[in-house]
């Protein structure tokens, strides 16, 4: 770190808060870092941007307005007359500024198209471990605390809980890209309202009305936004074109690709490998979305017919169509579209696979589990949020919703 | 009206909407007649702005807002595909600029106050019909929506209904001056989704989100805004302040105010007066806010002692203090809190009920009757948004909520 | 202060800032004051909300939004590593709270009507003693950085100085209400650029191209809304009325007014008495718009025909045509309005004065005198910015811009 | 065009304006086309987001902004009573939807870089000639719009003026998105402020404070976004990677890219190359800013050490330091770069010359030659915006303003 430059910039600009500060050169070190600036190339909603043209923000930003809120929400606490030391204060602030750092290209919907069975979580983890090092052990107590092994356990529920600051920026920041106004929360008035009840984050009663409009607006960002049927039909064509890429590249096929993703697309890495081959963490750190779009872009003339239809569909946004249902569909609706897609598209029927996609999503607005909304009433009880609202009925909104989907380019014709 | 200014100015700026554009001049008249004009000198949110100091806003903006949204909204349906006539889309325009023309001083708190039985809606019908003979019958149309009377029934919805410019405006409005973000609605996107279905107004289907939202954050503005503690006390102090002046005025004592404030002090005038005394509405449009506030400045100083006691207290913001609860409060905690005030402030019985509210509010944030709002899906079915809603439980929405309060300076000592 | 509530609300809605939080008890009870209260009911931009329906903010709101940048100036200072003491801190936030405490009804147009030749500074250093015998001398740092006699010169200039607090706050609020959207400036970043050098207050180089567009701003404020020509005329025709009320109360002739109205329409009372009598301080304090406003309302009525049309005029918004040029009008331009005026509304020479204003205005938008904006360079060396601006004339926005004026109701005709 | 999607999504969400509406097929169908498609994957600022993390948006988001800006303006301008004939207005919201459409990767920077005396006007016209014969002819009127070809010559001057669609969104969705709240401009206000006279586009009197406004907020904007030094030494890097890269494939060298920037890298393509092979056009319009990025990671870790040093610096944001001032460097300022880069980095001469840029830039904040902004006043008579203020020094801001800089990794060491 010889010649980073000397004169550090403390503030930075940001539409949604207006000025984000860094108070801690390890803040500004890390942010450097590039591992921290590959997220500048992974985009915060995948393909919703498809739909809504304004939602082009990246995870780079996205942390860096966690950190921001989380530095509100220490100072809030604390004047409260809740200790939290300043290695604790810096701790949690590295938390959460690094809790995405081993989310992979795209959106969550890839993240099992690239590498099997890790999450990115677990990615996230091997990558602080391997920070913490290059930082001689700077990191310890923000690894505890992400990790959930910190005495202090509400520290761990500002970094992730139903309340914590993760969800209220990417809930202000997605809305605020979107245009969805009515995604806006007040993080502010909510931060405002957080509280501290026997090492449990916990929201002052007169905050109850700002907790339910929280999750009234996180379900709305979900069906209008994050599960669009626009998108998630746009997404699972990428899903099954980074599928059929994988197994043309196990057929040994010839495929554009930069030296990272060749390697994702050549072989199917477990977490396994990442924990005995350090090399392969390097090569994961290497990819972004500009692998995979870059990719993609001359994968539209690949002699693989159902490489490149799917290809050239997508860049075009010709996407496929969808219907959503609350039932799931039946073998023969599926084999009805199979059956088109083999006829107008002149392919084999397991070449039409990657054209017809039965699934199904789920969203929970609210969870009753042991992760509760806890609100403290003034005379210091403390309450679940869905029972302490006298009207909004969050049981309801904590009823998981399920919707079946079909995709194909020929629905309905 | 033969020396107005020539030069219309057809654009007024609106922090809410960026500008407001009138295109008829007959609506630059209305604006114009000093009827209209009063009220820019009633505050939209009474005693509000006690607690959000921003919330200084008046009706005078209200109606020019909701006027602009009208605008839209007629628009919007006519795209659709919709007939609505020229002279129908004037009509509708004045009926939501008229539509609190009526409004007596301050919130709704005071309306019965100051007239006995006479609501603002009857008195908003009195000076339209007034305005109309004034206007040459030009206000015809507007009166027959405004009354529910004329043929195409979504005219008179877009006027007054659960889903109208007036809730439209109001709540966006109030939001924006109040600074209580949460109560934000996307009104430019709820009237994008308007339609009409069989003379019904109707919302499509993709707009359900957004009815939820509107919905939720009207209940929000209700308990955090319209009836928040503090405003309560503050209102209840000055709907006693005005009993007493009237009290008082009825035992023959000297009382400063306007001739109109005068007028209503010391006579109890029902609607029957109203219409068989035209000189009457002329004197009821003489008062306003500061008929009101103008007297209580200088009641402070009456020898009344109860009088000038409270009038003190609101001016100084020392407040009633004021306990909510779901269950009424006993005939002996009332009793508590009068003999408190009897020996503090060393008053009668009788004139300690001037310092002892117990009362109860109630609201409904959605109602399922007639005026359900209707969800109109793509197959062409209709069904009221309570059920149309998959999670979102809109009918524990539909409960009415009591809540009952007392308010007394001593309230806990 | 016996029963003044305990549980103090420390946190306030700002739709400009989001929250204002009170930091000191002194602070809120200095806000809880009758004399602070009283800046709730004088509004911030007097009849400029003719033009702009939205600017009815008041005064109230503007000296806590101050206050809330002071704390945000004091803390960027701070880090920076000059020491301001709590008690300085205080003092300078106590200074900008209640600058304009001894301002009298509507803006500063009325000033001279109501009392002489005593300006509001005046009444405020007046207003700030009493207080500070209320407060038993907690004070007194407050007022020594308010009259510029405390040895830190820099805690004056936040107070009052071409980049005060006072302007940040009311360009921001101003625009905000008024919907005027080429008004807003980045309060926020300028603060964020504010640093001391030898005791003065400058701004930083980078700061450089905020501080002219916070140049650009106020003129553009100015032009727009403060001396927009349908404000001048009403607060010409405004001053008009209380002249004449004045003469009429001279003449001995009855008229509606609340006792405070009365003893300053009565009476030509100067600084010598304010010096010598406290009750006049005691009365001036209980003046506010609605004794203004209240009046005039009845004085639509009044026998004297000047008055009354004056008055009618005025809350019909039936304004006084007027032409703004560069040049003075000609003694024969203004001869000619007199005749018209005598000839249509029937009055003599003498009456008809008060419906003819002849007047000009000026404005300097940037003043290179003392109080230049100094910018502080990297190297450390400092410059007015009027030289320090590469490309922006500051010096052209310098010269003061005379307009001058004519008003009439018939002008034109 | 057989499979595309026929329910076509008419609004579209757009955080600067609310919502877009695509009025005509045509638009939908030319949006729909692969090369606009394109422009979502070319960013509007080109390295800007390494200041200003927000500023993620692309080319395509701004083309949407500008044609909704032109929809408004035709609207405003056929009330004020000029004609704009359903063809004119359609050709004209075209013009502006395509006027970016050759625009290569990245900002204007890398014009250069990649085709050698192409610029982007001369390709988005090749574009617009392709699309129109796909279109059948429907895009004469926009062609000629586009060229001034066209008759009506203030067409053209709302697709390409001083005050045209394009300025008027790039302003503010660059202040929307990188958070600098000073360059915002009331693009709604001027619209309602545009006029016609005599077939030149005029501003109205009343709008010349907006139009000085604009003019400061984009020279603002100009310094602190477009040219802000950081961003200048990023796009300097960027161009002598894509220089170096070039120069390595002339030598033969190997290099990852994909075919199309492969086709660019190896061939000096000149503007006759385009018109005598129009597989070249086919061939651009498939370069983005994925292609170079995807292209600077792999080359990290080519083995010419010139590229991968360049590659690394620029990805990990170890941007070279740079000083500007008004007076260019002198030879040996630079010589003494060159030597510490050749010593420290162990580089020849030769390849030091990637590592010292010495270069100049420079800026007019408003133009008054033919293309002033005129501003017509009452009487009708037409003034350059210049003259027009009356205090303002626009003339100074039509100066040219040069900054010379010098740019190397050791600067100031």
């Amino acid at each position: 770190m010889t010649d980073r430059p000397t004169n550090k910039k403390k503030i930075l600009n940001d539409p949604v808060y207006g000025f984000i500060t860094l108070r801690h050169d390890i803040l500004h070190d890390l942010i450097d870092h590039p591992w921290f600036q590959r997220l500048r190339r992974i985009s915060q909603l995948g393909l919703s941007h498809l739909v809504y043209p304004g939602a082009v923000h990246n995870r780079f930003h996205h942390a860096l307005g966690a950190m921001h809120l989380m530095q509100s929400a220490v100072e809030e606490i604390r004047q409260k007359g809740h200790v939290i030391t300043d290695k604790e204060a810096l701790g949690v602030s590295i938390a959460i500024l690094l809790h995405d750092i081993g989310h992979g290209p795209f959106s969550h919907a890839l993240e099992h198209s690239i590498v099997g069975n890790v999450n990115h979580e677990d990615i996230s983890t091997f990558m602080m471990n391997r920070l913490n090092e290059e930082f001689h052990g700077e990191l310890n107590t923000a690894i505890e605390i992400f990790n959930n092994h910190y005495p202090k356990k509400f520290l761990h529920e500002l970094v992730s809980s139903q309340l914590d600051m993760d969800r209220m920026d990417y809930l202000r920041r997605d809305s605020f890209y979107s245009g969805v106004a009515e995604g806006q929360i007040s993080s502010e008035r909510i931060i405002k309202m957080l509280n501290v009840a026997g090492d449990k984050l916990v929201v002052e009663e007169k905050g109850i009305y700002s907790v339910e409009k929280f999750i009234v607006a996180r379900r709305l960002m979900y069906w209008q936004v994050y599960l669009h049927k626009t998108v998630l039909s746009a997404e699972y064509m990428l899903m099954n074109i980074l599928k059929r890429a994988k197994w043309l590249a196990g057929q040994g096929a010839s495929l554009f690709a930069s030296p990272a993703l060749h390697l994702f697309l050549s072989n199917n890495l477990s977490k396994e490998d990442f924990l005995s081959n350090p090399d392969i963490l390097d090569q994961f750190a290497q990819l972004d979305d500009y692998d995979i779009l870059g990719a993609i872009k001359v994968w539209q003339h690949h002699e693989d017919k159902v490489l490149s239809l799917l290809c050239q569909k997508l860049l075009s946004r010709e996407l496929f169509k969808i219907e959503l249902r609350k039932d799931p569909f039946s073998e023969r609706d599926i084999a009805s579209e199979l059956d088109k897609v083999t006829k107008h598209l002149n392919l084999s029927n397991d070449e039409a696979q990657y054209f017809v996609i039965s699934e199904h999503i789920d969203n929970r607005a609210y969870s009753t589990a042991a992760s509760a909304i806890m609100i403290r009433f003034k005379d210091g009880t403390l309450k679940d949020a869905a029972s302490a609202s006298d009207h909004l009925n969050l049981s309801a909104l904590s009823q998981p919703v399920t919707k079946h989907f079909l995709c194909s380019p020929f629905l309905g014709n």
